[in-house]
């Protein structure tokens, strides 16, 4: 846990893919006790690809540090009585569910019987309860039809699951908010979010449905300019890429200087008529724009770039791969303090992020690498239960839970 | 505020652009009382595109519902002074600082000298402090090249500002984590968040880092289809495409059959040797899926896949631009009780999104739209730091502070 925020806090996630379990791992690094509850032998994504030489998931091991890992058979009415009595133990800081599986038995009205203030948040596909995961989601959103410079008869999906991503954040923000109000009032809470939800919540909240409403056009697909203000990418001598932007005014002069196309820009300005120290101008003569700058990043490499725009306010970027970004940016390797070694069962040693939220005036505290699955079986049934070694034992010999021992994956490494 | 989880909690919001107004929107909706602070006349986001005719950004008023607004000359040190004094007001809710403008006379450590017990959480470009935005760090990331079938050469931007929307609530939670431990401790919390830090750390934590450095093979350029798993976009016989996803064995089972394809499916296996109830042979064998399933879709209209869909597991959805998802998805309507039909000032009526997180068992609360610049300055001065009105038409006299008849947009509308 790189922060103590949350310490003390005891969250369990019954969860698979991607948005609860990101939401778990939020809430671990900043220091939340989260218990990872799996079906003995893995749930539904303790497999997925990538799949490491060592026999487990990059994807399962990289959504699940700094949590413990119980595996219960919840096929059995014994090991769905466990986790309901997981969820349910006493404690001011316990009683909190975190979910993306809607089982009835993990319903927040037969919970809240045995907890009145339980807090639960339940991620789902529709608010209807329908089905629904990103790439499903993501193409209602009409973003597919403007990327790339695609439209709707050659959409362009995403990469990165936006919405897991967001509905994750907004699912760890939802349970410190509830556990801040029961705090002060004692009241649970019932909480949900659709991932459809949150995409067109976005949408609004960025102005694009306003747009098509108020305005009758929706935003056009632009390719990779930025909409509203100058920003586009640009080729350089040495056959790389950059991005560049220039949103406020001190960015824009900044470039204008870099560039040394001040005169060209005010010959522009005189030919169009227009003032381009307006953001919205800039937008509109993006291509005249973008015809000065282009000839001096064609002349000049990265390096060349770099040089030129270190120390100014120039706002840009060189386009990387993963690989070129992990061997050439220091954000993104073992120069950056959010990144530590760490040694993951059925992995092997890595750089793995901790938390992108930073609390300089103290330590940052250690991460913990994903547990193997049932690795906490036993410490969590004896310390939040009360459960003696003879009962944890007991529950063993039935095959209502499981150690570390029965983790297929790790048998495999 | 739709849900009161927040209910009396105080933020002052010093904001621009999207993440920190969006994390400001998140924990207004959630019922926190954030107060944003622009410089009379509108700060550098205040105008951004698209602007109504009504005169007002729908980029803005979408991102600054439910606040209320407070214009101060800030480039004046009595009006710093009024900025600092409404940050470090008395009260257990209140002393917390939303920003991402690094001015240093909105410093933790300053404002802390007033009241030790500060929250403040400020989201930065890249941790070192040097600038950056959305566009130019999704660049660094290497998802453009890996977008749209694009490579290094082809970059492909996204459209959602996908790092700003992941900060913004990883900001919120920031906040209602520091208020919890705040409440129990006392203590304050001075926290940062970088733009490029947000988007590494999901990178690692999806396990496409590790990839790279335990695999040796970073993810490659997958157009459309979906990594790990089944799943792509087919054109129907109306024109219209959708996506469909394979992703758990249930899901793949209900695709299979749906579309009647079990016997080939059967074939391709022992033609291939492979067990396509595993995920990852589904991921491999997916063009010769994809064969079998095309032209299902294609003697299809898309109101006959859906109803050979409905009722079935499958998991899919139609490509939509925006404007077909508002006017034909229920999800993007006014069916969806998440919207609601805001008169917001300079805009006019429309159909704005509320928080999408959901507290069913409570009465979901009525938004307020977007105030006007500046309309709740002499209500904020009076309230929290206890002016009388003698002393605020002073302030207004001298040009300190201004109410909405100064909104330049309002004025203009």
């Amino acid at each position: 846990m790189n922060l103590d925020l949350l310490r003390g806090l005891r969250v369990i996630e019954s969860s698979a893919f991607i948005a609860a379990p990101l939401a778990g791992l939020t809430l671990a690094q900043a220091g939340a006790d989260v218990i990872r509850i799996d079906m003995v032998g893995g749930g539904i994504d303790y497999a997925r690809m990538p799949v490491a030489p060592g026999g487990r998931s990059l994807y399962w091991t990289g959504l699940n540090k700094a949590k413990r890992s119980v595996a219960v058979d919840i096929r059995r009415p014994e090991g769905r009585e466990l986790v309901q009595a997981l969820v349910t133990a006493p404690g001011p800081q316990a009683g909190i569910l975190l979910t993306n599986i809607g089982v009835p038995w993990l319903a927040h009205d037969l919970l809240a019987r045995q907890r009145p203030d339980l807090v639960s948040c339940t991620i789902e596909g529709n608010a209807d309860g329908s089905t629904a995961v990103d790439y499903t989601v993501n193409c209602a959103t009409g973003l597919p039809a403007i990327t790339g410079g695609g439209d709707a008869q050659r959409p362009v999906n995403h990469v990165l699951p936006a919405w897991d991503v967001a509905c994750a954040h907004q699912a760890a923000f939802a349970i410190a908010a509830a556990a801040l109000r029961r705090q002060a009032t004692g009241e649970g809470a019932a909480l949900r979010i659709a991932l459809s939800d949150m995409a067109f919540a976005t949408l609004s909240h960025m102005g694009m449905m306003a747009e098509v409403e108020v305005m009758g056009e929706p935003r056009p697909s632009l390719g990779n300019d930025l909409y509203g203000a100058f920003g586009r990418d640009f080729g350089t001598a040495c056959g790389r890429r950059v991005y560049v932007a220039g949103i406020s005014l001190s960015q824009w002069r900044s470039l204008v200087e870099a560039c040394g196309i001040a005169d060209a820009i005010a010959a522009l300005e005189r030919r169009l008529g227009v003032d381009l120290k307006q953001e919205a101008r800039r937008y509109e003569a993006r291509a005249d724009i973008a015809a000065l700058l282009a000839p001096w990043f064609a002349a000049r490499t990265l390096a060349e770039v770099r040089a030129a725009f270190a120390g100014t306010g120039v706002c840009w970027g060189p386009y990387q791969t993963l690989p070129q970004a992990m061997a050439e940016d220091p954000r993104a390797g073992p120069a950056n303090p959010m990144f530590e070694r760490l040694d993951t069962p059925g992995v092997g040693p890595h750089l793995s992020a901790g938390s992108p939220l930073r609390e300089p005036a103290r330590p940052r505290g250690a991460m913990r690498p994903a547990p193997a699955l049932g690795a906490d079986t036993d410490a969590v049934l004896m310390e939040v239960l009360g459960l003696d070694a003879a009962a944890v034992g007991r529950l063993h010999d039935a095959g209502v839970v499981a150690g570390p021992e029965a983790d297929p994956l790790m048998r495999a490494g």
